[in-house]
């Protein structure tokens, strides 16, 4: 079993961020500023094309961090951020370019592109909960969540379908075409975001993998506006969502 | 034009209620019990078969007033609460009970029924705001809410269409068939409530009447449960919704 090695560490608004490996997959843990105490710890995936500490995860984080003293940790899915892009890797993003430029779909690329890549980084998540669940301040036994939306849901349906620790999750934004099976398997709590006016996915396709979940307790949150266009109450209601979920108070405006 | 008559006053939890009668129209109006302050104003439209004190009606006003010091009102219905109900209404209500008894579709009776019921109130509605208008702590040139659910959306879309005064809404769980029109004519900021599992009004019914306004700024919230099972956190939602758009900050959980 691969364990956590701590490669950095720095603080500011109000967020102490530990730089992390384990094995080869670097990723990031922020916590609160005002001490290690045990919290609960909110697992994140980030977007195709982007990395660990993009705007959109160091955003999601201080709103947890500082709103509800959660912990909240993202790794590099394979190809992105800090981690090599293998040739396959470099052929799919040509790929995708190629039909971007064409105006062509999408899906038919990105589908069986991130399927592989969440192939590969379920498994990571999963080692990594290991490692940050030996940390004192995480520990074993208490709750967790999940946020990913694009490839953060193509990686995060397939990893909560199979991973009993977390008990809430938050998706958005993908195809259901590889996804169904594994949205069939989740019970837990479920909040799911996606742009009504999508160029990108169709607004069938994002209602269909919502239906998808088992989940007693799921919410559809469709927004007005393009792929691009997610507007930020969607991280303030995420942050209220786990909240709810993983026994926490929001204390600062979220 | 009718004058607003206060009839009965009393407080409770944080709030000063308000009977009153616009000509022939009875209300109630919810103020902040820290007293007469120039605030927001909010009009909430009730379900069907209720009324205006209904338990729905008291708790929305609860977070509204307490959570961000609006004033909060609503009025009955024709044929609901304190009013008399017609001949009419007595062969709609009675057509109706056979239709759930035998298990039939509800949307071809409330459809045309609560569209008639629009007719009346839509007016009563504006005769109410404007004589709200005249008291000093509400004022002629403030921002304006409307809420209603079911029947609330029956009335309150065309109130919101013909109202220019109203520039934020919340509806939800209604049949399109009547409203697309008025929806189209609707542009102010929108949030939709509606059931996934809705078995009174299809699915596809909620989708089609959220996609009708042209509102730039709308947000669908689909929860998974049946049609009485809208949770709370929706009634929550809601006041956020409103304190972001008509200008106040929510100073309470909500």
């Amino acid at each position: 079993m691969n364990s956590l090695q701590f490669t950095a560490e720095s603080s500011s608004n109000g967020m102490i961020e530990r730089d992390f490996t384990v094995g080869d997959v670097p990723g990031v843990l922020w916590s609160p500023a005002s001490g290690a105490e045990r919290a609960p710890l909110v697992l994140m995936g980030h977007g195709g094309g982007t990395h660990k500490k993009h705007l959109a995860m160091a955003g999601r984080a201080h709103l947890l961090v500082t709103g509800c003293s959660f912990h909240v940790a993202v790794i590099d899915a394979p190809g992105h951020g800090d981690r090599p892009r293998t040739a396959h890797d470099e052929q799919e993003i040509a790929e995708l370019r190629k039909a971007q430029a064409a105006g062509e779909p999408e899906g038919p690329i990105i589908v069986p592109y991130n399927a592989r890549l969440a192939e590969l980084a379920v498994p990571e998540y999963r080692a990594t909960l290991d490692a940050l669940q030996e940390l004192p301040e995480i520990g074993a036994d208490g709750p967790v969540g999940y946020v990913g939306i694009g490839l953060g849901t193509a990686i995060g349906v397939p990893l909560v379908a199979a991973e009993p620790r977390i008990t809430a999750a938050v998706f958005g934004m993908m195809w259901p075409d590889a996804l169904v099976e594994a949205a069939k398997q989740i019970t837990v709590p479920v909040e799911f975001a996606m742009q009504w006016d999508d160029e990108r996915i169709p607004r069938e396709a994002g209602l269909a993998l919502f239906d998808a979940f088992a989940s007693k307790e799921k919410t559809l949150h469709a927004n007005a506006g393009k792929h691009v266009d997610l507007p930020l109450l969607e991280a303030d209601s995420a942050t209220r969502f786990f909240a709810r979920h993983l026994g926490r108070v929001v204390t600062s405006p979220a």
